[in-house]
C-alpha cells in the first residue's frame, strides 16, 4: 500500500522525521495516519478500532518523547498499528498478521521501538517499571518510561500489583490510562464505573481549582470565616485531597482527565509530564474506533472486523453455496444455554471475552446466570470455585493461553478441593494470526499434571456438546474441555446430547500395522490423511482418545497389543502432552512399540493461518500421511482390515 | 492439651456454645483462646503471630455471625487457629500440621466451618463473592459472606480483581481488612502506605464529621459565606467524598478504621454490618502477635517460630555436636551476594518472601539491587522481564507452588522473548507441614513445556552455587533452578564456583544392570539407597541429570546403550515430569528399556515431614532400594563394576 505522494505521512520513516513537523501540522499527520490504517486494515484485516482510538496519542508520544531512548510499552498491543507505521514499518504494514509478515503486536525482534512484546493484557506497567528501575540504577535520570494501558486492562490484577509497587519506586514512570470504556466488549467492574464518574461529573482538576478559589474567597469574608476556612483547607489538603483519587491513593501523581483526540493539547501535556520525575498517571479519554463512524458506534464488532469496504462499511463475507459448519465458539454458546435450561445449577463465567467465546448469548438469555468478570482470569477461576462450593456448576470459559494466568487458581482453588468447575478452554492449539502469545500450546501439559482434573478435547461439534453434557453431571469434579478457534466440521451439529463415560476414547477408523492416536479436532487432519492413504494402499487405524486424563487404558491396551507402530497427533506442545501421556502408559505397562509423536515442537511458533502452522509444525494431514508412509506397509488398495 | 477446668473455653465445642456467653464474658474467652494457642503452638510448633492477632476478631465473628450458615473465608489461613479451636477442633488442635493430623490451614474436608481451602494468599474475596452470588441466586438474602484478608494479601492482583467485580455485584459480601502492616515480612507497597496514612492521620470518619460541622458553622457567618459554603458542600458531597477512599472508589461501603482488639466494639460493629446488604469493607487495625510481647516486637521471627519456651520466649534449637549443612535458602542468600559483588548486572527480586528465601541478606547488603515487590508473583516476573530488557540479570526467587501464579508471565513475558531472567524456585518438591497447597509438585512439568526455558535442579549446595553461577553468565536466556525447603548435605559448601555446561548431567556412581536417573536433591536418597544396596550385592549406577531441559542426550544415549533397566526418581509429579522427559527421549531415539518412574503420584499429597511423604509417595531411599531389588540382579558383595 503506497501513501499518496505529497502527504506528510510519506515523509515519516521514523519518529525523528515526525519531529521535523510543526505542532500545527500534527493534526494533518493524525488524519493521514488514521486514513492509512483504514486503507490497509480494510483490505488486509486485523485489529481496527483500538488503533484508530490512539492515533493522536501515538503521534503526540513520538513527537514529544525521545523514542526509542525513552521507552514506550503498549499494553496488549492491539492499538499499536499507528506506532508501527511511524517507526519504520509503514511500507510493510500490509503484511501485518500474515504468515512470515510483521506481527500484529509489538515485538522486540521487529524494531528497537518495540520495547516489550505484548499480546496478553496488563503487562505494560510491570514491564515499564522494570525498565524505569533499570534506568534509575544506571543513573539515566533523563530517561522516561511510558506504559499505555486501557481501562479494561487496568482491571487485571497484574496491573494493580504493578501500580502498588511503582507507587513507592522513585523512577521515571508515566502510565497513560487510555480510557475508552472498552475491552473487546464493553469494560465492566467497579473501576470502570469510578472512571466514568470522574470523567462525566465535573472534571476533577476543575474541582480542585474550585476548592482553592472558594477557600481564598472565604478568607476575605471575615476573621471567623477565615479561621474556619483555614481549618477546612488544612483538613482537605492534609487528609482528603491527598487520597481523593484511586491512583493518588497508590502514590501516583494523577493528571487529567484530558481529551485524547486533541493532539496539540496532548503534546503540551506530555511535554510537561516528561520532566516530572517519579510515578505519574495521565488519564486520557478516547473513543475506540475514532474517526470511522461505524466503528465508533459498534466498537465490539469493529474490534477486529475482518475485511470490509471502507466506503460503505460493508463487512465482506465469503459466499457459500451450502450451509457451513459452525464455529466451536457458537456451539459452546448455544449449548450452554440448552444445558442451563435443563440444569438450574449451571452458571457461565468469562473474563472479558463474552463475544469472543460466545457467552454473550447466555448473558443475554439468562443475565442472572452469566458473568463477565472483566480481564481477570485468576478471579474468574476462584469466583467459579466459590460458586461451586455452594453446589452450583460453573462453566468457566477462558482462552487456553489466557488460562496460563490462572494456573495456580485451577490447582489451588478448584482441583485440590475437587470442586465441580468446568473449564472450557477456547483457542486451544494453534490460534492463528495472533501468533505466539495466543497459541494455546501448553494446556494439555499443564492441566494433565493436576490431580483430580479431567482433561478432554472433542474431535467435532457433536463431541463438544456431549462433553459439555457429560461435564455438567453431578459430582464430576474439575473438568476441562479444550477446543480450537474457528469452524468445526459438521453442518448438522445440533444433535441430541448424550453422556460420554469419563476416560473413554473411541475407534474412528479400523486399520492395521500403524495406529494413529489423536486428541481433539486435529483428529480431522488424521481422518483426511487416512482418506488419502487408503487410496494408496495404507490402512492405519485411527483412535480418538477424547480424554488425555484419565486415559482410556483399556483402549490403549488393545492398541498396544495389536500395533507395534503408533503415531500420536496433538495440536499442542510435545513436551508433556498427550503423546507423553501415552509413553507413560506404555512404560507403566511394559509396552515397547515404536512411537512417533506429532505436535508443536519445542519452539516459539510464530503467526499464520492454522493450516500453515500445522504444516510448519508437521502435523497437518499431509505430514501425518508422510509419517504413515514412513512407518506403515503398503498393501493392495483392495485390502480388507481384520478387526 | 487439656483446657484447665472451669475455663470458658472448655465449654465451647462450637460457635453456638460461644453464643451462650454474655458480651462481657467475651474478653475472658479471648484471653483463654490466646493462652491456648500459646500453650499448644509453643510445644507443637506452627504459625503463631497471625492467629494471636485475630483472636478478638475470631471470637466476635463467631459470636455475631450465624456460622456456618453465614460463611467465613480466612485468607491464607495462617490466622485461623482460633477459628479451628472454636469450631470443634480444640481437642485435636495439638495434631495441627502433624502427619495425619489436622491441617495448618482451613480445609473443606475437615469442618463445615471451613468454607474454603486456603494456603496461597488473596483468594478469599473471590471465593466469598462466589458464595455470595450463589446465595443471591438461590434467594438466601439473609445469608452473610465474610472474607478476612490481611493488608499484605490485599496487594495481590487476585484480591483487586475480586474487589473490582464485587463492587458491582449486589450481594452480601463483607470484606474485613485485617490491617497489621505485615505479610510474613513487613508489608510493602503504595497501598500499605495509604492504609498507614488513613490509620495514623485523623480518622477518616471523624474527618467527615469535621467537614459537616465546619460547613454548618460557616452557614451562620453570613449570606456570602453561606453561599460559598453551600457551593463547597455540594462539590465535596457530589464529587469528592463519594470517591474519597480507595475502597469506595471500587464501590465498597467503607467502615473504619477500628481497633481490632476491642472485642465488644467489634461485636457491636459486626452486628450492625451484618444487616447491611451489598459489598462493604471493615478496616480493622490489629497487631500481629498481639498478647505475646516478644512476638509483637519481632513479628517476622514469630510468624512461625518453631518450638519455644512460652515463659522465657527462648526458641528451642536442636543441639548439634558437629557443624550442620546449611539450608538451601541460606546458600541462595549468600551466593547471590557473592555473585552480585562480581557482576553488577545481577538484581534480586522476591514477592514478599525476603526472610523465607533469604533475599533479605541481599536487601540489607545492597538495597538498591534487591526488591521485595509484595505478594505479587505475576508482577515479580514481568518486572524482572522489564529489568532484563535493559541488559540486567534479575534473579527472581519464588516458591515453586507460588510460581504457579505467574505461569503466564513466565511464558509470555520472559520465555517467548528469551530474556535473561533466572528463576530460583524455592520449596520445590514436598514442602512438608504446609501440605498440599505448598508442595512444589508441578514445576518440572509446567516449566519443561516452555520453549527457550532451561530447567535445572542441583543435587547439593555446591551444585546450587554452580548453577547460580552458570545462570548469570551472558545471554543464557530464561533459566530455572529448583531446590527444596530445608537443609542440604554439605558442611563445607562455600567452595569456589564454576560454570556447568548447560544440559550436562553427571555420573555419580558407577554401576551395572540398573541405572538410577535422578534430578535434584532427591538424588541424595538414591545415594543412600545405593550405599545400602552395595552391602547386599546390588550395584546400580547413579546419574544426576542436573537438567531436565535441555536433557543431556549424550549421557542418556550412553545410559540406554548400556542399561535396559532404568529407574527415574524425582521430587515432583510423575505426569509430564523428568521421567516423562526421559521416556520422550527414548521414543524419539528408538530405545526400549524397562523404565520405572518414581515420584509424586497423581493425587493430592497431604501434609507431613518431607521424609514421611517421600516414603508415602514411594521415592525415599528405602523405596528406591526396594525398586532396585525388584529390577536388579544380586551379585557377590565383592563384585567390581566394569565402566
Amino acid at each position: 500500500m503506497q501513501v499518496p505522494a505529497g502527504n506528510l505521512l510519506e515523509k515519516i520513516n521514523n519518529p525523528s522525521d515526525l519531529k521535523q513537523f510543526s505542532e500545527d501540522e500534527l493534526e494533518q499527520v493524525c488524519q493521514e495516519l488514521r486514513q492509512y490504517i483504514i486503507d490497509v486494515v480494510s483490505v488486509n484485516g486485523g485489529h481496527f478500532a483500538a488503533s484508530l482510538g490512539v492515533v493522536e496519542l501515538t503521534v503526540a508520544l513520538h513527537y514529544i518523547m525521545n523514542t526509542p531512548y525513552d521507552q514506550l510499552v503498549w499494553d496488549v498491543g492491539h492499538q499499536a498499528y499507528g506506532h508501527k507505521i511511524l517507526t519504520g514499518r509503514r511500507d510493510v504494514f500490509h503484511t501485518n498478521r500474515v504468515y512470515k509478515g510483521i506481527s500484529g503486536f509489538p515485538k522486540r525482534g521487529e524494531s528497537e521501538y518495540d520495547t516489550f512484546g505484548v499480546g496478553h493484557s496488563s503487562t505494560s506497567i510491570s514491564a515499564a517499571l522494570g525498565m524505569a528501575v533499570a534506568s534509575h540504577y544506571k543513573g539515566e535520570t533523563d530517561r522516561q518510561h511510558v506504559a499505555v494501558i486501557g481501562d479494561g486492562a487496568m482491571t487485571a490484577g497484574l496491573a494493580f500489583e504493578a501500580l502498588n509497587h511503582a507507587g513507592i519506586e522513585n523512577s521515571n514512570l508515566l502510565v497513560i490510562l487510555n480510557d475508552n470504556n472498552m475491552s473487546i466488549d464493553p469494560n465492566v467492574g467497579a473501576l470502570k464505573e469510578y472512571l466514568t464518574d470522574i470523567t462525566t461529573s465535573k472534571p476533577y482538576n476543575r474541582f480542585r481549582d474550585d476548592v482553592a478559589s472558594v477557600l481564598s474567597k472565604l478568607s476575605s469574608v471575615g476573621p471567623d470565616a477565615f479561621k474556619l476556612a483555614k481549618k477546612l483547607e488544612k483538613s482537605i489538603k492534609g487528609t482528603l485531597l491527598k487520597k481523593s483519587n484511586f491512583f493518588e491513593a497508590l502514590k501516583f501523581r494523577y493528571f487529567g482527565p484530558i481529551d485524547g483526540h486533541d493532539v496539540k493539547h496532548l503534546a503540551k501535556v506530555l511535554r510537561d509530564l516528561r520532566d516530572i520525575p517519579g510515578p505519574k498517571l495521565l488519564h486520557c479519554v478516547t473513543v475506540k474506533g475514532k474517526g470511522y463512524a461505524l466503528a465508533e458506534k459498534d466498537q465490539t464488532k469493529w474490534h477486529a472486523p475482518g475485511l470490509f469496504d471502507k466506503i460503505t462499511g460493508e463487512i465482506k463475507k465469503t459466499y457459500y453455496e451450502k450451509p457451513q459448519p459452525p464455529k466451536y465458539q457458537d456451539v459452546f454458546g448455544h449449548t450452554i444455554i440448552e444445558l442451563a435450561e435443563q440444569n438450574p445449577k449451571i452458571m457461565g463465567i468469562t473474563p472479558a471475552m463474552p463475544s469472543g467465546c460466545s457467552l454473550n448469548l447466555m448473558m443475554k438469555a439468562m443475565p442472572e446466570r452469566a458473568f463477565d468478570v472483566g480481564i481477570a482470569e485468576q478471579h474468574a477461576v476462584t469466583f467459579s470455585a466459590g460458586l461451586a462450593t455452594q453446589g452450583l456448576t460453573p462453566f468457566c470459559n477462558i482462552y487456553s493461553s489466557f488460562m496460563q494466568r490462572a494456573f495456580d487458581q485451577v490447582v489451588h482453588d478448584v482441583a485440590i478441593q475437587k470442586l465441580n468447575v468446568v473449564f472450557c478452554l477456547d483457542r486451544a492449539g494453534i490460534a492463528g494470526a495472533d501468533g505466539p502469545t495466543h497459541h494455546g500450546a501448553y494446556d494439555l501439559a499443564y492441566m494433565r499434571c493436576i490431580p483430580n482434573m479431567i482433561v478432554s478435547a472433542p474431535m467435532n461439534e457433536e463431541e463438544l456438546r456431549n462433553l459439555m453434557y457429560t461435564a455438567q453431571q453431578e459430582n464430576m469434579g474439575p473438568f476441562t474441555i479444550r477446543y480450537p478457534r474457528g469452524n468445526g466440521v459438521m453442518v448438522d451439529w445440533q444433535r441430541p446430547m448424550k453422556a460420554i463415560p469419563v476416560g473413554k476414547g473411541r475407534l474412528v477408523t479400523e486399520g492395521d500395522d500403524v495406529a494413529i492416536l489423536t486428541i481433539g479436532t486435529i483428529g480431522n487432519e488424521a481422518a483426511k490423511a487416512i482418506n488419502e492413504l487408503n487410496t494408496e494402499g495404507y490402512y492405519p487405524a485411527h483412535y480418538d482418545l477424547r480424554f488425555v486424563k484419565p486415559l482410556d487404558e483399556s483402549l490403549l491396551h488393545s492398541v498396544f497389543q495389536k500395533f507395534d507402530k503408533v503415531i500420536t497427533v496433538e495440536d499442542g506442545c510435545l513436551e508433556g502432552g498427550m503423546g507423553s501421556a501415552v509413553l507413560e502408559f506404555m512404560a507403566d505397562n511394559g509396552y515397547s512399540a515404536k512411537v512417533k509423536r506429532l505436535g508443536m515442537p519445542d519452539a516459539v511458533i510464530e503467526h499464520g493461518e492454522q493450516p500453515e502452522l500445522w504444516a510448519e509444525c508437521g502435523y497437518d494431514a499431509a505430514a501425518i500421511a508422510t509419517q504413515v508412509r514412513l512407518m506403515g506397509i503398503k498393501k493392495d488398495t483392495t485390502h480388507t482390515i481384520a478387526s
